[in-house]
């Protein structure tokens, strides 16, 4: 904490005040009294920074001091916390959270996208000057998954994870299996409903998926946050037809960022379109909705679900972190010192055993299966089912697949070689058939 | 904390070593290595008390001094924490955790029972001495739920909270509705299968989620915790017809414990088998699984669910808890001051408004529902829906209902009605329909 901290007042900054720093701002002012019990401090928003400051945001900031330059809030006397919501992976947000910390603030932050590139930096200046870095922001707002890995189930040892991290991909799928729309089309919509971005690169590539797991992992498995050594892939090439294909084996196709240490100690970090047992809470996850799993070796899968994103829970998450440090509360960033996070070596999809879902686009001519069969009987891999969808004279045609238990490097080198046949005319689909 | 803790040490002492008692001694061996990465503690065992010390238990307890009378734990020097898991609403259980807590020991307890008739007590006596009363193992063992609503939701006015409470009545539900069997017949499979106790009667009675909602509203709302003003019904007369006649309304029926804010400021709190929409995923917790909702007014609903209870489960939800003694995190037990907690008035099932499901046992010959109708006229309430299952000259039939909204005053009144028309048999079964 900032040496000179106040006795009753938690003084906060706030840099960035769009959807998110607005509901800061709205959550402080509208549930103060409430904090004040829970915590025994007042917290209170003493400056902000932000572009626009004419802009009319719905909200009275005249009791505070407006600055034009967020590393101006982190060399101020009178503050202790630096919430920082302007986003982006580098500067300013970077300098911004590093000068606070340096200054000994603490800092708030919901920047996935910071923390899963510079979090280790970040963590190692809190950790040097004694603040406190948090984020529970930063992966699904709604959801207290960071507190629950953090400290809820801080007695296990965490097989896995898996999750739905990401709304507007969500969204999109729902939408797609609903309507049976096309991936394009119903990416247009989102945007149009304000549920997508302008450039989607982000959300729809995976990378947003990444940035939440990468920090998931490192709390949960107590390693570094190693975005660079996920595996990430998107979700533009799944059709309708998927989705409608996938209810038929009692599964329902969603974006899930997943993380399971193997049994040589190496840990699978994976972002990609899977199939999700109807059975499963997370095949219940709708619309702009995040769920995620959790299993530990005492406590077994533990899940939660909520809003990802969005004014409210973003702040809600923002303002639990204020209570928390108002109420003296301080963990190292990932869980533990950084010095003693693991660099845990990382798997590849390749590593991924079990079974899987296959779409082949074909000619439609007699003899196709009798083509793909034996390049997946020379990888081992034995067929579960077999579904050919649609029969024309001269339009492709589908054919989906399912496996027994196999492994991703025999199923993707298999892959690889069917996408090379005549026949075929579009690389593979494969997706994991998770069983959760 | 006690005065003279150790620096590197959280020095523990358990109180009962029943099943829940073994896991927290397994997993504080097993996993010591992780959990002193964690606080930058050892959390020690240093003595147990129980009342066969010959028992092989299948743990090694010879590092440990064996003390007959628990209430010894409770006076030793060499203890910080006492971890009550002897169970029962009385002494010794009240006597070893207040004797406890006088000593300047924390407690971290498991014993919901306990906490929802003497919590206030506890609660006053803990802060008195300025140490933790600790009890995320009390509710849902698998969930963190405690520390969500008293942390990770704590930025947000509660507006309800909804779960799944009791393990045991879900697995026999979920059972009745699978095998079509009745309560009876489910509860000897579940008490034969160890899945409900001898005697059953807190867990079918609805009394056992009742002491867990009492501790989840006083969290939530900030209230005393109040058993006595709870509204309890339990699962025994329902009937496999009526799991099955609710999936035609796309519902599920499951014991929910429920606590709402009224528009006037008083607390509803029920415990009571609901129909569930199966759109929401507390109609996909099934078995012995518990899940509960809690709806914020920043954070909108958040969603959780898990293992209710067993070793695993609550022995992770009590290492959690001294792990945070460990990391020196108090709050107090309820989320406020005790002085600070409210008794917010009352409210009972009259005040529950909403849509109802009505099943009848009535003789079958014409003119049944010419005399039900008027009476339901004559409370101003609609029907939405009627079917009449099977025909058969001299046996009875039932006839279920659903209405639209109508509050929970008209209902009763027009049941108690009903049920005393000479054509209808039995008092009606009148079951809330969940909108969440």
């Amino acid at each position: 904490m900032n040496k000179a901290s106040h006795p009753e007042k938690l003084r906060v900054a706030l840099a960035g005040l769009g959807t998110v720093g607005v509901g800061v701002y709205r959550i402080l002012t509208q549930n103060a009294g409430l904090i004040r019990n829970r915590t025994g401090k007042t917290i209170q928003v003493v400056a902000v920074s932000a572009r626009n400051k004419s802009k009319n945001r719905g909200v009275d900031l005249s009791p505070v001091d407006w600055v034009h330059d967020p590393k101006l809030l982190a060399a101020r006397e009178d503050v202790d916390v630096v919430v920082e919501m302007m986003g982006g992976d580098d500067d300013p947000a970077l300098a911004l959270v590093k000068s606070a910390l340096e200054n000994g603030k603490s800092v708030v932050t919901a920047n996935k996208a910071l923390l899963a590139h510079h979090g280790m930096d970040l963590a190692s200046i809190a950790e040097s000057k004694n603040v406190s870095l948090m984020y529970e922001a930063a992966v699904a707002g709604g959801i207290p998954i960071i507190k629950m890995i953090r400290e809820g189930l801080a007695a296990n040892n965490i097989a896995g994870l898996y999750g739905i991290m990401n709304g507007t991909c969500n969204y999109i799928l729902t939408t797609m299996e609903r309507n049976r729309g096309s991936f394009t089309e119903v990416l247009k919509e989102a945007q149009e409903l304000g549920y997508a971005e302008a450039d989607p690169a982000l959300d729809v590539g995976g990378g947003d998926s990444g940035h939440k797991l990468a920090l998931l992992t490192a709390l949960a498995f107590g390693c570094k946050p190693d975005f660079d050594g996920l595996y990430l892939e998107g979700i533009s090439k799944l059709t309708a037809e998927d989705l409608i294909v996938a209810a038929e084996f009692d599964c329902r196709i969603k974006l899930i960022g997943q993380a399971t240490k193997l049994a040589d100690g190496r840990i699978l970090q994976m972002v990609g379109p899977c199939l999700v047992p109807k059975t499963s809470p997370l095949a219940h996850v709708d619309g702009v909705l995040n769920g995620i799993f959790v299993n530990g070796d005492f406590v077994g899968p533990s899940f939660t679900s909520g809003r990802g994103a969005g004014e409210g829970p973003t702040a809600s998450a923002i303002v639990a972190d204020l209570m928390d440090m108002a109420c003296g509360v301080s963990r190292p960033a990932f869980g533990l010192p950084s010095g003693s996070l693991g660099s845990a070596p990382t798997a590849t999809r390749e590593d991924w055993s079990g079974e899987y879902y296959i779409r082949l686009v074909v000619k439609d001519r007699p003899g196709v299966i009798a083509e793909i069969a034996p390049v997946l009987r020379d990888h081992r891999i034995s067929i579960e089912s077999l579904i050919q969808r649609g029969r024309s004279a001269d339009q492709p045609v589908s054919i989906i697949l399912t496996t027994h238990e196999t492994t991703g490097r025999e199923m993707h080198r298999a892959a690889a070689q069917i996408g090379k046949l005549e026949t075929v005319l579009e690389q593979p689909l494969v997706l994991p058939i998770l069983k959760i």
